[in-house]
């Protein structure tokens, strides 16, 4: 008997509540027993993105709600800002080319994050501008954008700022409404505790009303078409019911611990995380490094690879390897969802064995008591 | 106690190897524990797919996967013929429109089919048609579409023909390769016994070559990347990974009783349905019906909507209500899916004893009488 743990930046582990709901018999979706859930469903999303506005949901990944903010909101040769610091900002980057936008593309070093007076110039130099696209947590360096000033920023312009938040909802700050995010796109399969397999999007006045005069052409992610059926509490296509049903449940979970408690859980496991890096006199690969994942930086020449492996077959705990120039570099550790203390104090002390059985001179125990130190502040 | 009973052409209730599936612990799409599932999965996938090519797999709905059929092989104002047969071919139109193609639409009456010589016709009229977009079964009104004889017409032209099989695929015959069907497009929560959240597609040779000179935009329903993906049994974006471990189960139930014993069950529970519907004095509204759902040509001047509740809110068992224009007027039975004759018989008591309730002059165990004849050969 092996168990294993998922310490992954998505997907993320289960929560039995969520497991249980999932295996639920089907119910269709034009009911009074869904619209009951949708409406719940509804209400808690506004809660969990901070937002009095409506908050969308595709059956898709969160690429498909980004590429909803693109095709909704914009025209053709419309200028935009988009930011890249990582290989989800690749992904805004890629989505703006394809979708025939005329961007202005921000290259940040991998691991650092985009300075808001950047995107302050480039809007001055650039009145026109109709978007700035951002990503609240770089999933593949675990760097953490400053959301809030970019937003102070577009405020003062036409432009709207668009946020990935796939893997930052729910585990870091993101005040929608009072700090002027205009949309917010997120998925199912990182802080809410699903399966991947659903999007969502939300959209302030502001992008609301750039939505009126978007000419790119859309069908399946067409909000108008979203916005026309929630006004019955339907969707224009048959939704993704089963995650819906149990979503309804990872929300309740949310709700009944409180946002703000949910911030508190992720904030410390990821100081902890932090903390026990350092001890193992290693570093944290990105800075500012969000509460979402930690990116470990490896020692040069180190097999990062057999790193990752020895953790999960042989430790039964499975972190994240590094994305495209980054992998064998990093170890990436989500705190993220249904994940408390103990999985930091399992995930580190599994670095700390699988560092020694891979021959790097580690002084066993000092990463899990610098996390116990935050986490228990003992 | 009341037992609940979903006889919706979709969604379709979901088998127990299925539920379960559905609550195990989520895992990680790029380990070797999910390309094993993906691996087996794409190979259920040709086999009710019926074809040596690659089955491409979204989290979308089947919408999605039909937008997909339109940006993957066409560009703008590319000529096309669309049949509109009910409110499934309309998508087909509406889809059309949104990507500025040159549309030919052929507007059929709602219960009628199209006529392959018509399709003939059109195409010798347009040589220049890219494609022609049909529907397997028009789940809003319960007709089939003669596809193999209008893939041997597309055949002989430079056109495709995709079918939106989504409610038809695994409930009626579709021989993509023998017949020369060059894309088909599908849906999880049908035939497949899943939930929603799967959209499917298939190419044929002729299609994969018009995909390369294809110029509309896409982003995450473009297949080159998908194709590309799957080379490495991956994915381009986060897989709706749930659904794939229990699609392994519902792909496995239907190899295990066969594909042809699969076609013959739904042939005798559509056969028994239109049997029972006539022994009852009532009209089946489409011709040819299919085998996937049956609709009920209610009597002139019956409330179809109390009809409809009486036998889901009194009787436990819910059928569909009529769709657009025949809300009220028709009551659809699917036989789809997880379903067997023991469902047939339940669905066309609950439809005696409802009339009954409604005032209608039924003479009681009729029509159940004639579906023993047909299930049991009694």
């Amino acid at each position: 008997m092996k168990k294993k743990y998922l310490l992954t930046p998505g997907p993320t582990p289960l929560p039995p509540e969520v497991m249980s709901a999932l295996s639920r018999p089907i119910i269709h979706h034009r009911t009074a027993e869904y619209g009951e859930v949708f409406g719940e469903v509804n209400k808690g999303l506004k809660y969990l993105f901070q937002t009095a506005e409506d908050v969308f949901m595709f059956a898709s990944s969160g690429t498909g709600a980004m590429e909803a903010s693109v095709v909704n909101l914009l025209s053709p040769k419309d200028k935009v800002i988009a930011v890249e610091a990582g290989k989800f900002g690749e992904r805004w980057l890629e989505l703006c080319n394809t979708f025939g936008l005329d961007v202005i593309p921000v290259h940040v070093q991998w691991g650092k994050s985009v300075a808001p007076s950047l995107i302050e110039k480039l809007l001055k130099e650039n009145p026109t501008t109709k978007a700035v696209f951002v990503t609240l947590c770089e999933t593949s360096t675990g760097v953490t954008t400053d959301v809030k000033a970019i937003a102070a920023v577009t405020a003062k312009t036409n432009a709207v700022v668009v946020v990935d938040a796939i893997s930052g909802l729910g585990a870091m700050e993101l005040k929608t409404d009072e700090w002027g995010v205009d949309v917010v796109v997120s998925g199912s399969q990182k802080g809410m505790m699903l399966p991947p397999g659903l999007g969502f999007i939300s959209l302030s006045k502001k992008a609301q009303k750039m939505m009126e005069t978007s000419k790119l052409p859309k069908y399946y992610f067409n909000l108008k078409a979203y916005k026309k059926a929630l006004e019955k509490l339907d969707t224009p296509y048959t939704p993704a019911i089963g995650l819906t049903v149990a979503l309804k449940e990872a929300l309740k979970l949310l709700q009944d611990e409180g946002l703000e408690n949910v911030l508190k859980r992720h904030a410390v496991m990821a100081e902890a995380t932090r903390q026990a890096v350092k001890a193992l006199g290693l570093e944290v690969f990105a800075s500012p490094s969000s509460d979402t994942v930690t990116a470990v930086k490896l020692p040069e020449g180190m097999d990062g690879g057999k790193l990752y492996k020895t953790m999960k077959n042989d430790l039964g705990v499975q972190a994240a390897d590094g994305q495209g120039n980054l992998k064998g570099k990093i170890l990436r550790f989500a705190h993220l969802g249904y994940m408390d203390a103990s999985d930091v104090i399992l995930g580190i002390s599994a670095l700390e064995v699988a560092l020694w059985k891979i021959g790097y001179p580690v002084k066993m125990g000092e990463g899990v008591k610098a996390a116990q130190k935050v986490l228990y502040q003992v």
